[in-house]
């Protein structure tokens, strides 16, 4: 009996590895480096297999007690099991690199299931968190950037091409447009990322005199803001209110498009919830459709950060 | 064998009623009024009732050998059968008819499937038209509104409450947009519908002195417009490319969402395909992640206008 799956959490800076049961209990986690295999993806798959048998090893079980490993990889595409052209990895930054495929051959012929990042996410929410029992949620991931993962009657959302569900690249501001990763300009990542928050608070503060604490320090990063906000400050909150509304004003017409039950807010932005879930809310009512008025929840994510990724790659696994 | 079924496409000013076979060939027609019974929906439901027992009679059938009705309808619910809240329609514009129930209680029991009209413009599309073999696409319809059916992995998307797709009503202008007929402001459909060109129309010329023969005309339709532009009318050639810039730009959007293969283009603006195919190309690829440059057919409907309601609407009754 395989009862264990394995779930690999690809960021751009460390991949986590973790051993999940049935009951979606992390048994082991172990942690590698990503960035420090340069272009070598097989560099790197090589690392990562090794890691996948320690952290195996770890929990006390054995490769043969494992029925699959599932990986949540940024521009991971789950219909090819590649990973292709990911700004932020750079052995596969430019190129399509056979991740399901190599991860597979280096571990016995194990099979590999594959999504991007904010895709696993939701599946693990589903699973475990915040969206246990809905058919129909969009998990909206506000990290770095700003991913999605779009569930319909109770299945990821792939699309043609597997690529479906890039919701923080939707056009919010058509006119002057802030310049997003992506090449384009005006997404809405460019303005509720991680990113786009401290750009936010420091256009506000070059733009104006007003006093905030935030004056004082260098390289501001949206956990400042948080910081800020926490001890009152009046430019930091406004800088939460600012986000939340456009995110929003986003989400209803989202809510236009999939008619979800909720919308489930997860990422280290989203652990500034007191100042995000009211403008978020009002500015995503007076936006909606008369019919979806105050209908549509907003909720965030219940998971351990920690283990949320893990875990919603994990849950991969058990439909190999 | 119940080998035929009944398509009902329910308007603001007529009712359409088919029989089709299998193949999609429509056996008989018959159209009654929908807008001369005021706010009395069991009067409206008794005629129609009558003409679909007519129109299997004309098709050379009986009722034992139809499998089922299907019906699109503005507003309506596929989970729940119910016409709710159509200003379009004032037997049902300021209550929940029962549609599907009150049908099939007055044809014994004959059993009824109801969507939303541009649903089942999706469905016949991808049963008979020139979604034939795609999984994943979007239906818009240009009318007097503008109306979608989502479709992915083979199925029409209905949401949580079964209203999803209600793309006509995402906000494309965020600042001083037009009143839209949902009540709210800078809808898709207040710019690109019928109603929408035809402000359009009328607002440039009230703006400029720019010759036209548009300023010939009384109360400019969709229709005047379209003549006008065949004639090489300059402001009415303008009208289209803002419109299908309007609608390139709202697509690349959309694509973010669901990844589709194709979006299918319907209704009596579509008509216009020559002067708005190039211009709704052109702005969704300018506007699209790169990752869906050129890669997503932009098609037309390829079904008769006459029979396409119909069909599609009857290609729910198969299911039944």
């Amino acid at each position: 009996m395989k009862e264990f799956v394995v779930g690999v959490d690809v960021g751009g800076q460390t991949t986590k590895i973790g051993v999940v049961d049935a009951r979606g209990d992390v048994l082991s986690q172990t942690i590698i480096r990503t960035d420090t295999y340069g272009t070598d993806a097989a560099a790197y798959i090589a690392a990562l297999a090794d890691a996948v048998k320690d952290s195996v090893a770890q929990s006390g079980k054995t490769m043969d007690d494992i029925r699959g490993i599932g990986v949540g990889a940024p521009n991971g595409n789950y219909y090819t099991g590649e990973v292709a052209f990911a700004p932020n990895l750079a052995w596969a930054a430019s190129a399509a690199v056979p991740f399901s495929k190599m991860l597979s051959e280096a571990l016995d012929g194990m099979p590999v299931s594959l999504t991007n990042d904010a895709n696993a996410a939701a599946v693990g929410e589903m699973a475990y968190g915040a969206a246990r029992g809905m058919k129909n949620f969009i998990m909206i991931t506000l990290g770095t950037g700003v991913g999605s993962g779009i569930v319909i009657d109770g299945k990821v959302v792939y699309g043609h091409d597997g690529f479906a569900g890039e919701l923080g690249h939707v056009t919010v501001v058509r006119q002057n447009g802030r310049a997003c990763g992506c090449g384009r300009h005006g997404c809405l990542e460019a303005y509720c990322s991680a990113i786009g928050v401290a750009r936010t608070a420091r256009e506000w503060l070059d733009a104006t005199d007003e006093p905030s604490s935030l004056r004082d320090v260098e390289n501001i990063s949206s956990k400042d803001i948080f910081d800020a906000a926490r001890t009152g400050d009046a430019l930091a909150i406004r800088v939460f209110e600012y986000t939340g509304t456009i995110l929003g004003r986003a989400f209803a017409d989202f809510i236009a498009f999939s008619a979800p039950e909720a919308i489930v807010l997860f990422g280290g932005l989203a652990r500034a919830k007191e100042f995000l879930y009211e403008p978020i809310v009002r500015a995503m009512n007076e936006n909606v459709l008369k019919i979806w008025k105050d209908k549509v929840q907003v909720v965030f994510s219940q998971l351990k950060e920690s283990d949320a990724a893990i875990l919603g790659a994990s849950a991969l696994a058990w439909e190999l």
